[in-house]
């Protein structure tokens, strides 16, 4: 089976990809559009991306695609604990410049100020790259910070684990295919993804959408609105709902197309936590 | 009066900014929340900063900052159209490097491949930082991708007009301040954007929480979650909600303080066009 990811090896979506299909051949490219095209063309069994960090908020780049582009759904959801480790290839390195995404530099700055604060930071396009980049300059006084993945990977040394400001950082990952599929991690709930397009012509449609749900006792469990690209002040709304009782749900998603509301199913899924 | 932007001069920030103050003083700051930050520290009397773009999204910068950490309002919205040109040092260029902000080489990549295929294109920070990269180097081929005013701001010609692929893409921006102020601009409405946080003890809140709103017929333009950097799933909403009847949102206020539901204003305000 093979499975494509966002790369390079050692990024967190490695980390999953790993975990959600220990034996699978894991193929990584190069942005979160060509992976979802990868499971798309065919050239994979399934693609693990992310979808939403519960800092940041949601990956755009994810969520548009499924929606305007793409004829695929998440079969599976991971969520990741995500922290952050600094490894440099010597443990006794006396480190002057530390790379890193600047998001996890961000996160990581508190430890930063207190341990280097002589230290020179370096934005790279991702962690993984950060530790890649450290191991092939083995002569310099570098670090990376950088998922445990990465440190294996590359072959680097964990000189300070798990710092990272905030405790509470995860991020959700989506696992894309035409096929169910059962992981090997603990599983949490059942969700499922809609993306609703509302008409223009229904007064307080998005409350109509929202009531649908609301009456049938149907969890709510995030609402976003995304532009449709068309107009400022049009949008596309991403609703998760519980899919605790799956009789409700079809219920609901018929009563939407009463009403003249489309709707896109970006997934229905069973949610996995990972370590 | 001074007004705080985005800069460097000659952004799109600029723009609005020069449209809105045509009289005023207006000091560059590099980053959104320094921007945000110059006027809750009384260094100038108003900042003008983007918070959401037709293609793109919401600007998170803004918006979390507004949320979590200013007491800010906005008192004005401008409406800005996003119109990308093409400029140079000389008009005769035999242009080979076409610098700008990934977003603007995204927008106008269909032009650059029918008119400049063998040119390179080059990432910057922003396009205003592209345009004034370009007036420095001016013995080099390179072109920039800006804003109008860019082009004026640094002595650049302008090769072609208007070379973005999409006609409607629109930004709007927020001006932040205490006080209440009218823009030389024409005025087409007015609105209140609210951010809420829901009680966890409450079933089914957001539902209610827009239900407030509905049965009164406050037309809901805008609903989007954005994390509260606590755990995932947890989020707080911002709303945009039209401010046509300013007692019955006042209502609607009380209604949802009643609920328990507690909300944050992040502005209550006049919507202008820009040029």
């Amino acid at each position: 089976m093979y499975i494509a990811f966002l790369g390079p090896r050692g990024s967190f979506t490695y980390q999953v990809a790993q975990q959600a299909f220990p034996t699978a051949k894991l193929v990584p490219y190069d942005t979160i559009t060509e992976v979802m095209k990868a499971v798309e063309e065919q050239a994979v069994d399934y693609s693990v991306i992310p979808v939403e960090n519960s800092i940041e908020g949601s990956v755009h780049e994810t969520v548009d695609y499924l929606f305007h582009q793409a004829d695929l759904r998440a079969v599976a959801e991971v969520i990741q604990p995500i922290f952050q480790q600094l490894m440099a290839t010597d443990p006794s390195t006396d480190i002057q410049v530390i790379y890193s995404h600047p998001q996890a530099l961000a996160q990581a700055k508190k430890y930063i100020d207190v341990h280097y604060p002589q230290a020179r930071l370096e934005a790279t396009a991702s962690t993984a790259y950060a530790a890649r980049f450290v191991a092939s300059h083995p002569k310099q006084l570098f670090a990376a910070i950088a998922p445990q993945a990465a440190a294996k990977e590359y072959g680097l040394t964990i000189v300070a684990r798990d710092i990272q400001e905030m405790a509470q950082n995860f991020t959700r990952f989506w696992v894309l295919g035409s096929g169910a599929v059962t992981l090997p991690l603990v599983q949490t709930g059942r969700k499922c993804s809609l993306a609703l397009t509302l008409p223009e012509n229904l007064p307080g449609a998005l409350y109509k959408a929202m009531s649908v749900f609301a009456w049938r006792g149907i969890d709510l469990t995030k609402i976003e609105s995304r532009p449709l690209k068309t107009a400022l002040g049009e949008y596309f709304f991403i609703l998760d709902v519980a899919n605790t009782q799956a009789v409700l749900l079809d219920y609901a998603l018929k009563e939407l197309t009463s009403l003249g509301i489309s709707y896109k199913i970006l997934g229905d899924y069973f949610i996995y936590q990972a370590q």
